[in-house]
């Protein structure tokens, strides 16, 4: 099911950029949680679309309708449909993409292994996907608030060449939400809008790099050996579009320690056993140690650009593209919440998946 | 099923460090193909410790066992099982193990999952079980070399500060192999080799950067929308022990570049969809494009060293711990086969399933 | 996932029976497949109550609604999402539901297992949660039709002690069609359909068996050793509300048999390897062998009533349950379509698994 | 992953009768299992062949080999790998069936699905497959009998045309294990024994059915709607070899019943909800009830007979087979073991997908 994600607490996407909707089944909710429309939109919102001037114009409400899955204000067990309708979808401005194929698009490999696609907007491969992933997310960030309490943050630390300095402390919500962009760090934020901007007024488009922290996560979740949980949070990240680059803990900038210098000395604090340093970023041997998650997704600059463009048209002819429709000049700022909901999706699914094994059955 | 990978062709492994062997199941192999043991002992040598004086000295041989699943030679369809007996397995050596928690190792959070831990060599835990992952990794290079043919070469680029120059052609196998810390630049080869004796006199260790090529791939390969190229060979490398990174095509440098340097343009040339650059890495949309594909992995340092270091043993009581034990001061070069292994089974998989939906049935 | 069934070709239905709507996502569906919505309402049509004096008056239009995955006409690959709105529930008719146990319903175990329930017309376990499992079944029927062809036919042959005469034909769809009762022999459904209404205005129902038959099979669908043919399509007509039993050719009759009589023996004809007799029930090994495939389903006899039971309330005391609601007092007939549904959508899973392993390579 | 059963407790094996070894792979057992060969040896004993003069004379050890996944007699949670090797396989006795097709056998099917096959002993297709099956049945058996406890208890009440009288109570497993028949009703035993000694006098094989009942299962096992629980274990029986039926409760006699007859009336006793009848078979809506399950398999006559049978050979030409080789004049006392087996896996697997989804999280 390659539109599904989680073994437990599943996640399933449908729809496409144009279509009349997109939406997302969740199955094996845990049953009695507390959930209304209300939780869910106000992560929508924060994803949506034409919040502010360095996003796509484009004007969605992204109203988010339960389904199935709800009685009386609480999960039932079953599974939780909920839909969001395309209203905003121009798709003749899209009449272009269906002749030529958009570089570093989804254009010419979807034609090249369905013999078919929906060139509107992208159809399936474009980021209105990610409505369904966010819908979900938001009700596993319910669940996890109500566990822990775990806090997920996402924020943005590199836009272009602009690079947040170090940030220590766990930021709150508030500190990321001051900014468009998402950066915690003001003077930083405010230079990246002003990338943005520029490189808008260019029709060009950056990239960008989103951090994201847990906390509060007990020790014992992940599955070795192929479920680890680097592996499974690498994999929901690097499942987003324009996504090139995960690393955890030190990273790719670990392989410049010495192992003296990497590894995280065991201490005892508040009567469990800590570490000292965080190189592991909350994870050893695939398994949540108990200390904070942290981990950085690379996102490329938006494919779509507004400068002429060489390519080839579906006959395989030169030709020269020139997009239209609206976009972002930079996708990162609104990624910072996908990035959260995925990390909560991953989360509440290992966290049911370490339940099952060790707790059905106590010996 | 946490100790299984690939949907379609699925291994299986199992077994510890220290019991009395470790193995794998292949599920869903192609029937007919011609195997012998012989094309899977070549793989596993490679992989084999004890091969160079940059390596762990334990002696193992190694030496496959087919199970099941062969019949004159040939697959069967039915699952091959495969079996490698554990025969150098000192378990004295780790008796300290038993009581302290090694920093940066799964010693802690196994305890902390499982309640229990078999402490002898790190157990589930040890990189032994990467042995069935190299002999299913060698049926599935045995399909691709007659299916494309595709190949798949990976080497180490980088070890702690030591970078290789950039590597433009596609390296040979007896590049990559001419050199213990399979670097195929003989100069920078030499100085990471004098790097590792270096840390190794010194009790410590060093990580690095293994990249990987993979050409002959035809376009349509990847799942959108979870199961996207990018993501199963992420997580397949984010499986392995001891990575804290991947990146494909540009990846994280990716973010500097804007979306005019960064698109690759589409050209015609030998009468297909080429791209004139490749910072997508052979990927878009999460779908193989045709191009090579480029991936890094970061491995940290290695987390055993010889040094004193602070920990606490299992009931939360500061202690030192002083490793002995046989091991790599730098897990690097070894890693080489098992990335490769771990594209092949990845490869192998998605074309399974490309051609489940796209050709069982054609309208 | 619970709610989803199959491994390559993928159906997972949601809803409930008096929430907003109940509906279906295919994930995995060929690409380019020719699609209407007029392919999914027939049959969406057959199964809908209200269609004659035999079945609940209950009304529904059973509008299916394509929401994704749909191009111009045909299939893209990807998920082609369904939904049917919920036009008339009345909730208030199953008000003493809330409060008291129905014998032989979900109600106590759904409240046992997830602590909550939605009471209202059976919530999730409703009969209208096949809606979804029709509307995929009618896109499998489309896959098959192109494939082969193949047929499916389903038909009753027992309603309660009226049995049909041995029908050694493959009886056509205008002969099941032909009654409300779907029996192709005429005089047995008239005599069905008189001790269905017998049973309805004494407030009671009845049970029977519907045989399926599939017709164009190849050789080669079906999985050793747990994804057998006949365990998968076993499983299909288990999960069929209401069914107490399965069997596969010679059945359970098949035990009175000694192995010299039971035995189909080989033949050689029209070129290829046939058998003489078919006890097999067209699956061998778990293999389908090109002969037609044969089974039975046991649906019991509908557990809303309108003579009063006795049943306990909520709080575990004695209570009498005196049913109203809109019900059928005999749910075979209609059946006879969802298991349709359920043998075309293992049937094309199947197709797919078996290609994807044999038909990807060629060695 | 045909090879492989359970989502959550998963089992996967391998090996052929002719091959070095059969085996298996428990994937998900929960840690900290007290478990001994000698538990998994009493059940390999009470399945293997050679036990009475009603089975098949090849004499196998059957002794079971732990490889990985337990430490100091217990489990850790990782994969639990176990090999039966393979001692009195005579090959030469099967030479003939290299060149024809055994009736009723998975010869012709393997083959048109393959395009090679093992023929020795049937190779995957042979029942010692099942090994691995109650290897890992066992440890299934351990769990429930230390979670519950759980008891289960599979007998044969028909072979042939001889059926044993209802039997109403819950047989101990002494009565089950006092006739190699595995009838408790000693009278009825003795009958069958007779009758299967004079089939294989005659070289002919005979059927029958075996009845399963579980106790202790507590309410809330099985997930709606295709995962329901009548759905998994029919799935698991039709899974074994031979089986041609499958029902639980009432089954296909309940359909001769009305609604009225049928239904099981609640009523309290115990302090907890109990059924005054139990058509359901322990299941309702899917999920257990809390009341004993009761099911039933039927297997048809051995396929292997000692009297020439018309066949085709590989090339399709006529040809007579006269099997040698030593097989079971009738599997069914040996299936009991199996269902067994099974039926445990199912239950465990449940239990851990029950607890995951409504244990983990509190609300």
């Amino acid at each position: 099911m390659p539109n599904s994600f989680g073994k437990l607490f599943t996640l399933s996407t449908w729809g496409e950029s144009h279509g009349p909707a997109v939406g997302v089944v969740i199955d094996g909710c845990p049953p009695r949680l507390p959930l209304t429309e209300a939780d869910i939109q106000a992560e929508l919102d924060r994803r949506r679309p034409g919040q502010s001037d360095i996003t796509t114009p484009r004007k969605e409400e992204d109203k988010v309708e339960f389904l199935s899955g709800l009685f009386e204000g609480r999960t039932t067990g079953h599974p939780l449909a909920m839909l969001v309708r395309n209203t905003d979808a121009r798709s003749e401005a899209y009449a272009e993409m269906k002749e030529k194929f958009r570089p570093s698009h989804a254009d010419f490999t979807y034609q090249a292994k369905y013999g078919v696609r929906d060139h509107r907007g992208g159809g399936r491969s474009s980021a209105r996907e990610t409505i369904g992933r966010v819908a979900a997310g938001a009700v596993a960030k319910q669940i996890l608030t109500r566990a822990g309490p775990v806090e997920i943050r996402a924020f943005v630390t590199h836009i272009h060449h602009i690079a947040a300095p170090s940030i220590e402390h766990f930021p709150t919500l508030a500190e990321v939400e001051a900014s468009a962009v998402r950066c915690p760090h003001p003077e930083t934020a405010a230079r990246m809008i002003e990338c943005i901007k520029q490189v808008r007024s260019e029709g060009d488009s950056v990239g960008g790099i989103v951090e994201c922290r847990v906390r509060g996560v007990p020790p014992g979740l992940g599955e070795p050996v192929f479920d680890r949980l680097e592996a499974d949070l690498g994999r929901a990240m690097l499942s987003l579009p324009a996504t090139k680059g995960f690393e955890i803990g030190s990273g790719f900038t670990g392989t410049l320690l010495k192992g003296s210098q990497h590894n995280d000395p065991f201490v005892s604090r508040e009567g469990r056993v800590r570490t000292a340093s965080n190189n592991s970023g909350g994870v050893q041997g695939g398994i949540s140690n108990g200390e904070e998650i942290r981990f950085r997704v690379a996102f490329k600059p938006t494919a779509t650009i507004l400068q002429p463009q060489a390519t080839v048209d579906v006959h395989g002819a030169p030709a020269e593209l020139r997009a239209r429709g609206r976009h972002d000049p930079c996708v990162v700022p609104r990624a910072v919440v996908i990035v959260e909901a995925m990390a909560a999706l991953v989360l509440v699914d290992h966290w049911m998946r370490q339940s099952a094994q060790n707790d059905t059955f106590k010996f």
